[in-house]
């Protein structure tokens, strides 16, 4: 589900969307609750996050996080 | 400002801070207005966004990116 906006590997596919490949585990748990709270708020990630476990937020945080990222040089 | 926690090159540098080189500037440019007019809460950065202008936030958007990014290969 993440992967329509996010993108398979992270890189993100929508405009408006954040990369989360590399992403600090710590940032996305913390975001991740946020948006299943309400405290952090956004049309489709607060219906998306509603239904998931701490389990489940910690697998999806430590997923991204184990994704590499460098700056690309040219 | 932004470098102690993001890094210079937007490449995080703190555990909790999200890496913004390479994120979309659409993206950030929400972000930093979200956390400017207080929608988005964090104690740093409601600080930190408040004295922006638009012109700050669409540079610092644009600026940051502009870092292209991509996933390593090891």
């Amino acid at each position: 589900m993440c992967a329509a906006c996010h993108g398979a590997n992270g890189i993100s596919v929508a405009p408006d969307a954040p990369n989360l490949a590399g992403q600090p585990a710590i940032y996305l748990n913390a975001q991740l609750k946020a948006y299943r709270g309400g405290k952090r708020t956004h049309e489709v990630m607060n219906v998306v996050a509603k239904p998931l476990s701490d389990v489940d937020i910690d697998t999806l945080s430590v997923w991204y996080s184990s994704i590499k990222i460098e700056v690309r040089t040219p």
